[in-house]
């Protein structure tokens, strides 16, 4: 029988269905093709707004070659930098100035090589751009809340196939992080312990829903997973903040996300999939309640008129299963092999 | 410069960025292609389970020819109608039984009729068949909620191409659902009055966001449209219960509804697209701070990283702009040649 499953950080309830079964799962491929022109290609650099940000040998130049990270501002902003926060009513609307910011991360200079391909200091690299670009827009008074995720395949919303992430900082603190927020703090309130912490620590002790881990991080399945394969990468160590963790800990989490990407990649054949970087509002310091974490999740199902209608997701695959079988993936073998393969 | 935008009911924001462009529209079409064996076509009705209800010749046998509706259980349920509503725990973690029920309505025996190319009194009997069956299914003191819903296209979670639409009967209230009660109520209690009837007063006064609309509704394209050309279809006269509607009103709705898909398929190429029926939950009466209505969502853009990390839409397409493109289509014209092109 299906189970309906609720999610203790949001109150959000999921249908596990397996019933619905695995042939609903799509193979779609989201492997770099080459065939369009790219502008976040090595030698491209003139073909992108001037970079804000790039980690680059000590003697080349802004906007030419040398870089392993550039972060520029996103062509097309979806927010845009310049401009006063201006608040406007419409009759019953309400508006606010489409002020904020929206780059781009190129995570390598490489068109063909996925995230989980680079080797982990090159992964951490790009962790630490997000820190650093988290470090920068916190002075700004405008902005409430920062993104960070990445879109890998035409179906998980990526218009161009080079590796990179993005970031979104807005005005206001989005309604689904004020609604994460809210759960975990009634859940601090009653229980005085961070919800984040007692869901490690079961899953800890159950082993049955982990597909990962390392000193300082642990991937697992959520027990409420509104996606097949969905991921989630959680510090072991409280804190709400992404911008102050040290290197090490940046480090640690860079072999987890490569692996766990890995894992993916080789089982579920290179799948489109978004991750997600959550964290605290900018302005609110380091909270006892909240603990930041990435989610990753692959695009096996469409998105379907009962989901968009009830915000309940139907997943064929349990937790359970879908860790299990991430788990006995072996990634060590064919490392070389699978990111040659992938050129 | 872009724009924020809030709706009224469920309080969550929107960007309006113009400036990201039509470029992002897909234009894949969802139109029917008749390759694959369908279950749900003529002659095809021992495929199925059996059938829950049919509109049929009066002399015509169950599961067999003669209908031009049927309404069967899904054979992939996402819940199942046998068994008992349990909760249980494990440890922080809750769970809910899946009882409910899961079922699909048949359109029409050809498979090539898009559901807008039916003559209105045939898109009635679609909607009358949603109205029979929420009625018998209220009966069921389980059941809190029911969805119905149609995907159509397989980007928009649609597995068959046959004309058809689902419903979802839930042992819960949504999440989505409960936000939308919730901030409804809130607008009563401040202004006494229905915040839906007051979003028709204002679209009506300055018509820029109309689509169109008879004696019993109006379509308009919402002013915090999560997606380029979303429309919403109202009922002019306050309810929050569908199936109390008359004939009369269903068949107006059927118009409009007909009118509103013709006009979204000769524009943008026979979108994959969603509609769901937002109504009260089962067991509260008719509401007077709720109000029914059914949204229809083309899929043009792709859902990112962003939208699943902060609930927030990106839409490239200003609602405005969007109904005053979809007014513009002259869907007298050519009926006929377009429902013939169809097949």
């Amino acid at each position: 029988m299906p189970e309906l499953r609720q999610d203790p950080v949001s109150s959000r309830w999921v249908i596990i269905s397996a019933e619905r079964g695995r042939q609903r799962l799509q193979v779609e491929s989201a492997k770099a093709t080459g065939e369009k022109f790219c502008p976040f290609c090595y030698g491209h650099e003139d073909k992108t707004p001037p970079e804000i940000l790039a980690y680059r040998e000590p003697d080349s130049e802004s906007d030419g070659p040398g870089w392993w990270i550039r972060v520029v501002p996103n062509k097309f902003p979806a927010l845009e930098i310049e401009g006063e926060l201006e608040k406007q009513g419409e009759g019953i609307y309400d508006t606010i100035s489409g002020v904020g910011a929206h780059e781009v991360i190129i995570e390598t200079p490489d068109h063909f090589s996925r995230l989980e391909d680079l080797e982990p200091r090159f992964v951490g690299e790009v962790l630490w751009a997000y820190r650093d670009r988290i470090r920068d827009l916190r002075n700004d008074p405008r902005l409430k809340y920062i993104m960070v995720f990445k879109n890998c395949g035409e179906s998980a919303g990526a218009s161009l196939e080079h590796p990179h992430s993005q970031l979104i900082a807005t005005p206001i603190v989005p309604k689904r992080v004020a609604v994460e927020l809210a759960g975990s703090q009634r859940y601090y309130r009653y229980k005085e312990r961070c919800v984040f912490c007692d869901i490690i620590r079961q899953e800890e002790a159950s082993k049955e829903r982990v597909i990962g881990g390392n000193d300082g991080f642990i991937a697992i399945s959520p027990f409420a997973a509104r996606f097949p394969f969905e991921a989630w990468i959680l510090p072991r160590k409280h804190s709400s903040e992404f911008d102050v963790q040290s290197r090490e800990q940046i480090d640690r989490l860079a072999v987890l996300l490569k692996e766990t990407l890995l894992r993916m990649s080789r089982s579920l054949n290179y799948p489109p999939y978004n991750f997600m970087l959550h964290i605290s509002p900018l302005q609110e310091g380091n909270l006892n309640y909240y603990h930041w974490h990435l989610e990753v999740i692959p695009h096996l199902t469409s998105i379907a008129g009962f989901e968009w209608g009830t915000g309940f997701h139907i997943n064929p695959t349990p937790p359970e299963e879908a860790a299990a079988y991430l788990r006995s993936i072996d990634i060590t073998k064919s490392a070389e092999n699978a990111a040659s393969q992938a050129k």
